[in-house]
């Protein structure tokens, strides 16, 4: 099962979306209640849609790993949702029989790392290992908060393998593709899942033309007089 | 059923009770929980109320839509209370075999509009078409909040087929009789039954009137210099 | 059932724990959970004791009423915890045989009142026009918020008759035995109880004389120039 | 059972923690549910831990009294979590056949107090006696807030005898290892179980020289002029 809540950058969200259309993955299971927000959405058609969880299922060709994506339109306002959801998630993944749970995630940083480092953290050290040698740079102490983090964490005492990967993500951007596209790119080295990252890498490269022309302007036309100013990087304030 | 619970500019409020009250509809139902506020209402005779929601029924002649009405006097105070109440009169208009369901409210805008719009969504894509047939203008994107917005929402997976009529309200009217009542005309072409609204009409024009004696005042006794000001709206700060 | 919760002025409190000493009733029952705050209390002795709801009995004579005593050393914390507060107390009373609910409380006013006038509103209008015929104030309109509010109100829809009594207190007192001895004096005419007054008049007279040196002291040393002052009432600010 | 979750100073948590590693007390049960937050953590090595409670157990040799010990990586963050946890310990406990329960934390006083004094309360007034033989101060009134206190009072109701021991500690230690120490001191005393305190007394050791570099450096440079200052003790302001 592969986990991509909204997060810092929508870094999950943004991967595990990409996967469900590039995929063609198929709605199975919906999950809404009283752990989302009070809240419903309406769509360009003026068609209503609750605050839910949504779990989509990809049928790889034989030898491969079948995947479930799950994903929800928010994170459950309360910590008591945060933890239900995720346990909703990982018990429709143990009876679809997942062997392997991935979380994903963005790691703010105060600058636009290029390439993005892949942080990853596991539910036991044989597995923190193999993501080291397919690239990715060890969670060496840290907490993760949020559903992304708590469907990882209670993986383990499921006994389930689960890894966390967390895409560096300059916290500015509210939808980061290039983070996105890093951890997606890592995720196919693991699973051996070759996935077209096409329309990611396009819209990093509109989000990073964006970033450049907003920092043209604010050397050009400065906020106010700095002190020795000049080639600073942008930074997040949170 | 109709559901008209208190919110931005009480329209939905002042509909349902409007109707409960034209049409004679009778009380058969009250519900009370956790879910409300901590307290108690005292009438003008003394006597104690409680928080609640309550559901009213209306005989139609044959042939034509009976009604159920829910209302109640305030919405449920925390977001899982919103989502039990919703739940709550969904399961009662299920089981007392309603065919629709229509939620009302109030859509704040900065101006007041004569005659107010009413937006509109719905569960599918042909009830939108039927009500921007009957006048009223497609909610296309947004959200809706709050226990009416629920009993919209939460309509759809139990496929009930459910409209939701936000009329314009100025924002600065606590009780905006003439949006409640431009709602319930849409609603009585809608469901083609016939409502005095002589009432609200009564309301709505006393409301104009303190509106145009309070501008009128604000522009003799300007609080503070404008700059350039003069014939400008009044404008809602929430 | 005599229901005294700490509130505004601690009236209900103090008195319900003035008619448990007077009359020696005996604690039958004891309630506590985790609607209560998350601690613990300690006596001069040392010894631990919990946030919790008390029940007392007293046993009248032959054919006066006994009387169950209930109060608590806070008000749950959560409004949820209010509601469950007050159902347990209601299910006690009714499981017991109860047949009147007597609830009361401060109504906090900007004056300090002699005597203080007693509001009354009770479940039916029989109740209030005997209430007003011993000598209270009726409430007409208005919200009672609180688990004492909750007792009151939700007595209703178990047909249980309760009534409401809210002593008048100046707000600025933390511990108003005047109120609570003014209650207790229409408590004991409704039920024809006797209960001597002795130890609250007491505590009420230093109550009174510590207030009047603190006025006389800020008569004699204002804290700051007032235009005109003099013989102005303290005020309450909450 | 020894109770000993995170508080004021660390104290009790630091206190169990060190009974744990220095009896080599044996992990037989681990507790995670939505009562934590929602978040997880990650070791050094990368791998994934839940937030819990955790209990240990520590086989004496024959005679003595053998050990239970509770603790946990947090408090639970909410109010009915805390009663919750509570409630799991005492029950855990209570079926293991714990004959008496001992829960530990810090009393924040506005000094650096050398030795720290231990106050302690009980369930009985004999609990109380016999501590205050074994060098304890009496806990004469106040309130003891959050999960060490609530294990210690719902004890009670459980007629599991119950004692709590608060050691002073300055409240600008984060860590107050000498307090720690002065606890289980006590808890030695009374358990008669022998405890090497050596690891406690070197990081204790560290604290103070880290204190009274700050102090020196204060004066050396102190941040602003202070009216006669100059032996002042460091104070605490939460």
């Amino acid at each position: 099962m592969v986990c991509g809540l909204p997060g810092i950058g929508s870094v999950a969200w943004l991967a595990v979306n990409h996967l469900q259309k590039e995929l063609r993955a198929q709605l199975f299971a919906e999950v809404f209640s009283p752990m989302f927000s009070p809240k419903v959405w309406l769509g360009e058609d003026g068609v209503v849609d609750l605050m839910k969880g949504e779990f989509h299922f990809w049928k790889n060709q034989p030898g491969g790993s079948d995947l479930i994506l799950f994903t929800a339109n928010e994170q459950p306002y309360s910590p008591e949702g945060q933890y239900e959801l995720a346990e909703v998630a990982l018990d429709l993944a143990y009876r679809f029989g997942a062997r392997k749970v991935i979380t994903m995630g963005g790691m703010a940083t105060d600058k636009l790392a290029e390439p993005p480092k892949v942080y990853a953290g596991a539910t036991d050290v044989g597995l923190v290992k193999e993501l080291e040698e397919l690239g990715a740079v060890k969670l060496a102490g840290g907490a993760i908060t949020g559903t992304n983090g708590l469907v990882f964490g209670l993986a383990r005492p499921k006994k389930l393998p689960a890894v966390c990967l967390l895409a560096e993500t300059p916290g500015y951007l509210s939808l980061d593709a290039n983070a996105a596209k890093t951890a997606l790119e890592l995720f196919s080295r693991m699973l051996n899942v070759r996935v077209d990252l096409t329309a990611l890498e396009k819209q990093a490269k509109e989000n990073a033309d964006a970033v450049r022309k907003a920092k043209d302007l604010s050397r050009a036309f400065p906020r106010e007089a700095r002190k020795g100013g000049g080639d600073r990087e942008l930074h997040y304030v949170s």
